[in-house]
């Protein structure tokens, strides 16, 4: 499987600075979906390290997060050198936060190939996984590409980007040429990709030479790239955390894809058929949890009389349904939440509501 | 509205030994539904007793319970002395419950007129359920009748026994003669009654001399009747409590209703146009909580994203609804129950199924 030559340049940078509000009340601001083990087995961000391990020693894994959650990122993860976690000042979307990494890595290893994926993932066949992303990663090793990872789409979803594949141009590793990227579409448009066949969900993970990466923010993503340059030159320095800080103030939060990714014109995409969700809320969570012959997903103990496609979370105590239908129920010490599954999405617009009315205590 | 000479003798007896199970997970073995404040002003025992004082002194009111249940109770009533609550070693019934408190009411006055009334109702016009009592002792003073009270029904429930009224026998008090009861209808039949207009439902409270009441157990139920006379010779003496637990042991399990009330020739009807509620089930106690303009009631703090029609129990803490429609939650601190309201009313069943499985920790 390993392609020579490559292997000692690996660079893992993990994307854990977002909050996951759709999966609140169990996600707070101090304990963000990826901190948390929703699946049911492992914190999301744990099984990312564990995930990427078997081909990047976690002495070439790099998290990138926020400063306020950088304390509980370590805690959570002691493996990982306080030094490979990268602390935003900010939060600017993607395209800061990766071009800060990139520099990181870089500094470590001018030749360094990064992959670059959110923490916040479910890959079910590891070793396929595995596979792809070396495919990928000799892919850019061998040009100026910039590697996407596009998954198979299970159906018409209007939650992701699509990534239109081109010409396949290595059969056994199904490597593309990209058409094109298109944003979040209607659910017509959804439909028409889905049978169209060469179009795929764009996974957020993607692989490209640390110079690759940077080179190609220079040229689309100018302003940013300045400020790059700056942090580049204070890294190692007194005035290394200052310099950020301004740099944080000053970039343009826009994120990679758009910014960076969807303008490129040496972009490649491998597909990702190893089996891959993006635990986007509750109900994409609890395919991984207990059910039981009512189709009722649980962690924690279920009390059924005539309730099914219930999705409950209460580690700390039974749970009794009687007709329930539909419903996501999260239990915690300080609030409980009812939800109608079809709906999970808009607990993100719950938050936003308590957010506006000051609710810190249970935010 | 007194009606000279009976006012010295008239008593009350709470019926207050009932579990309801309904009212689970706030309701459990050694918290009763009549030791709860599930309307939200104040615990069901303690308003009966507030209900029944302006009538009848707190001297003359007795409560009827089980023996496990009795400390509860005079805990939760201690203006009531230990001698007037009632408490029987085993259910049995409503039948040996009034039959042996009409003893120690017999004891204290031989010319007493008992009210006896649910624990666990909700009387909206107090002032009128007085006139409506009184009017109703006054009658059950004047022969050996038994006075039921009958509510005008609201709507065709099949949850109730009916009372059939015959001839108005006095207009001012709307006291009937009564032609016959039905048991618990099916819709149709129910549909019938309601729309006949002379159908009440049967609210349990009735009021009779405590020598009739005895004269018409010795004649519907003589085989209680005989353990009755046993446990009256033995009251004040060392062997009442075990000539008690001998005659529960030996007496029929039967209403009273079902038993005497409608074997017996004696029968008289008042009607009780004072706003009744059986508070029988969630939704019921519900009706006297605080609403938001989305019909959700709520006892404790509701987060509300378009959901309504919901009930929510939680006083310990906020509960976030989205998309939420037609459940009852209820929070307590070792579980949690979410019940589509339609099946409120299976809550019971639950509590059964928790029963077999021998949860007892939390029943």
């Amino acid at each position: 499987m390993m392609k020579s030559g490559i292997d000692d340049h690996l660079y893992a940078v993990i994307m854990a600075g977002g909050s996951g509000t759709r999966f609140w009340p169990r996600s707070r601001t101090d304990r963000p979906k990826q901190l948390l083990n929703i699946t049911g087995d492992e914190i999301l961000l744990k099984k990312t390290i564990e995930l990427i391990k078997p081909i990047i020693p976690i002495s070439r894994i790099k998290i990138a997060t926020t400063l306020s959650q950088a304390d509980a990122v370590q805690r959570t993860v002691p493996e990982i050198s306080g030094e490979s976690i990268i602390g935003e000042p900010l939060g600017k979307n993607t395209a800061p936060a990766i071009g800060t990494s990139t520099l990181f890595v870089e500094r470590d290893d001018p030749d360094a190939i990064m992959i670059v994926l959110p923490s916040d993932h479910y890959i079910e066949d590891k070793e396929k996984f595995h596979q792809r992303i070396m495919a990928g990663a000799y892919q850019a090793s061998q040009g100026d590409f910039l590697v996407t990872i596009g998954i198979p789409p299970r159906g018409p979803e209007t939650g992701y980007g699509y990534i239109e594949a081109g010409t396949l141009i290595d059969k056994d590793n199904v490597i593309y040429a990209v058409k094109s990227f298109h944003e979040k579409p209607d659910i017509n448009t959804a439909r028409r990709f889905v049978n169209q066949g060469n179009f795929f969900w764009n996974s957020g993970i993607f692989i490209a030479k640390a110079s690759t990466m940077l080179r190609e923010i220079a040229e689309y993503l100018p302003h940013n790239y300045r400020w790059l340059v700056k942090i580049r030159s204070s890294l190692g320095k007194d005035e290394e955390s200052g310099v950020i800080t301004e740099a944080y103030k000053e970039m343009e939060a826009i994120s990679i894809d758009y910014g960076v990714i969807e303008k490129s014109k040496n972009v490649l995409m491998v597909a990702g058929d190893f089996g891959w969700s993006d635990v986007g809320s509750w109900p994409s969570a609890a395919q991984y949890w207990p059910r039981d012959r009512n189709n009722n997903a649980f962690i924690g103990e279920l009390i059924n009389l005539d309730s099914s496609q219930c999705i409950v979370y209460s580690p700390k105590k039974p749970v009794a349904l009687v007709g329930a239908e539909d419903l996501v129920i999260v239990e915690e010490d300080d609030v409980l939440l009812v939800c109608k599954r079809e709906r999970s999405q808009d607990v993100r617009k719950l938050v936003e509501i308590l957010k506006s009315q000051g609710r810190d205590k249970i935010l």
